[in-house]
């Protein structure tokens, strides 16, 4: 949507609801609608090409109103999880369409999404071994419980585990910045040895480091065989899976009990909005549920409805599915994965333009939109050119450490991002840098 | 604001935005400000009379945008939370502004706060604990902590526990449904006699099953003595504490170590918006805390700025603040506080109207706005008389159990409710009766 289009929608957004609150003694406080109205009344995946903003806001009307704020709020919810799990091909265990027993559900963050998938295992791995030795207490088995992730793996990882009580162990990445299957079965193997209970697994596919992908297909048989919850955090990557290209990062995702990525954060869907799926919802809402009076309702136990309360930290929850349904409307699969490939392809721009000059080197292969390079030379020398780089304030970059080297990242999430803007930035960074060198050898 | 004016405003801003996007190429990438810039723009307290909305987006173009979105959304934060606290007159220890230990920070909900409050006080005892005897490893001591709510508090108390680990329990209320320092006493002795831990205590002001009241001049100085955290869960009471004839229900506060209500549920602020003050900021901050390179910065140890994100669950924020700052000077704190005596006046006046009426009877004390009332009779003549009303679907309400009995809630909580609609659905509701009434008799 260009600005022109945006300012004639966006007023006539404000005239719907001006309009609403002077007709809300005309509407009903509660809906007519039975539980399971909403997913017969729209298309069972998004669309490939762009619907009209018209379509979309009669629509609102026609599908979304009748059914108030609840049930549609939690109903599209649920389709929208499909709509984006089938984009990404995600396997059927994880959609809610054919009464299975997986599904989505949107969260805050993707902190959000690794700690609940953390209490959640937590919960299993407890129910399960006492079930198998009922004089263990709760405590006896949490001291024992160890859980894991690559040692590039994002804070927020650590932080569940200092919440949910329990030890977390950094896997040492390989050479690519990976988790692979020998480093973790070597501290699988030592802490079983020492008595501890190996539960739960954060992979993360496409690492905030480095935008690396620890490797699921290792990974994920291990965790099957010894019954250990495995994670998938792709918050950063996630959106690219949409684009057939780039599906095969998400391969040996079929291993997984529990998958995340943030649509907030490369497709288009403004903060915050953490897409995240379980094979097995049982077990989340077996982490969680309470049953006061005033949360009982009529359909409690018929199975037909999805309590998301049972799915999350926070009991209330506002209507985020509605923004996902509106972009993956106004864009259609194809206008999202253009513009992932678009992003894509200014990456690898800038890639070469830094492969050109033999001052610098890239650090990590670049596979999406994160370009990860310094000056070859010192930590000293590439710390001063980030500063000068920053305090310029034309552009801004986040650095990072791999391994023992001071890092630049360049990363390329604008929407309105063009090449011009790419060249434009190299040229400045490479100015700058002259001046980094020049002072270094003063 | 009128439609009218929604009309007109709603439009200006759709401008401002789209104005915003065609010149972003002439705005910095990053703010020129320091650390602190915020809080000498702008008044130290909340206005009295309504400010205008020129005056307002005039500020935000002032003050806000050169702040871009950090530090500018941390410190409006910060300084909204002051202003708050200054609207209930809550202890200076929870404010920020003199330099203290205290201060505010926005949650998403009452659920996440009480959560983040159990986790720091888990945290503090442990610390505590292993300063003391340093061979008790961390599930020794939670084997033996255990937190206490009354028995009529919020299901996301107990669920608190389940997340963090500890054992919950519910001190049995007193004949007002409120939680008194004798039940409390006793728990606490019969558990520490079996070796127990007593941690941390949730008080509720407000409760939401009849909103009633636990006695926090009573039960605060027990936890000061016993070194428990006392955290007040006010979530839907809390609004009504600024205007002074309420400020009494928070008389207490002053022994608690952090205090929470939800301005999204009666303060006009939009969901989600809820509002938690601690004493001593460090007591979170050390729950949290992990500094990985990408997410430090300059001011990283300068003392100088609010890390916000080391205080609660998820990672990434909005800029909920902004809600605050304008719903607080779009009606100034007498408008906020003739909004909520309205409201608390029209549940007295169906609190009046059930009273002259021999059929029914009034089930708690009415204090705010909720009133919990009920036909004199069985619970199967009231779950009759509810399932009538919500099918009627005129109006909704939700019930709930206050001992054994099966109370009704009439719950005032629409923005634009008038008198008339309160007498409107009082005869509805009689008229219901009678029809439920009628057919026992049959």
């Amino acid at each position: 949507m260009n600005t022109s289009e945006f300012r004639r929608r966006g007023k006539e957004m404000v005239d719907y609801v001006a309009n609403y609150m002077e007709g809300i003694e005309g509407r009903q406080v509660y809906p007519d609608v039975e539980p399971g109205y909403l997913r017969p009344l729209i298309p069972d995946s998004a669309p490939q090409e762009p619907d009209t903003f018209e379509d979309i806001i009669n629509d609102i009307e026609k599908i979304i109103m009748p059914g108030a704020a609840s049930p549609a709020c939690t109903e599209l919810e649920t389709v929208m999880m499909d709509w984006l799990g089938k984009m990404l091909e995600l396997p059927k265990a994880f959609l809610t369409e054919k009464a299975g027993e997986g599904g989505g559900v949107i969260q805050g963050s993707a902190s959000e999404a690794t700690l609940v998938a953390l209490l959640a295992a937590r919960t299993k791995v407890i129910h399960r071994l006492q079930a198998a030795s009922p004089e263990l207490t709760q405590a006896a088995i949490m001291e024992k419980l160890v859980a894991y992730s690559s040692d590039q793996a994002h804070s927020s990882v650590e932080r569940a585990g200092l919440i949910g009580g329990v030890k977390l162990k950094a896997i040492p990445s390989d050479g690519n910045f990976a988790m692979r299957a020998s480093a973790l079965q070597e501290a699988l193997k030592r802490d079983r040895a020492a008595g501890l209970i190996p539960f739960f697994v954060v992979a993360t596919l496409g690492t905030t480091t480095c935008c690396s992908f620890d490797n699921l297909l290792e990974v994920g048989p291990i965790c099957n065989k010894e019954d250990m919850w495995l994670h998938v955090d792709a918050a950063y990557a996630g959106s690219a899976f949409i684009c057939p290209e780039f599906r095969h990062l998400l391969n040996g995702v079929e291993f997984a009990d529990s998958f995340n990525f943030n649509p907030h954060k490369w497709l288009l869907v403004n903060f915050d909005c953490s897409a995240m799926w379980v094979k097995k919802r049982s077990d989340l809402t077996g982490a969680f549920r309470l049953d006061p009076t005033y949360l009982k309702h009529s359909h409690q136990d018929s199975g037909l409805i999805t309590d998301y309360r049972h799915w999350q930290i926070p009991l209330g929850r506002r209507f985020r599915s509605l923004k996902m349904w509106f972009v993956f409307r106004m864009y259609g699969v194809k206008g999202l994965q253009a513009y992932i490939r678009k992003h894509v392809q200014l990456s690898h721009e800038f890639e070469s333009l830094v492969l050109q000059d033999p001052r610098f080197e890239i650090c990590a292969e670049v596979t999406l939109g994160l370009v990860c390079f310094r000056l070859k030379g010192s930590n000293k020398v590439n710390e001063a050119l980030l500063q000068r780089i920053n305090s310029a304030k034309k552009i801004h970059l986040v650095p990072c450490h791999l391994r023992e080297k001071f890092v630049l990242r360049f990363a390329i999430c604008s929407r309105t991002v063009e090449s011009a803007h790419v060249q434009w930035a190299w040229e400045h960074i490479k100015e700058l840098a002259a001046d980094v060198l020049r002072a270094e050898r003063e």
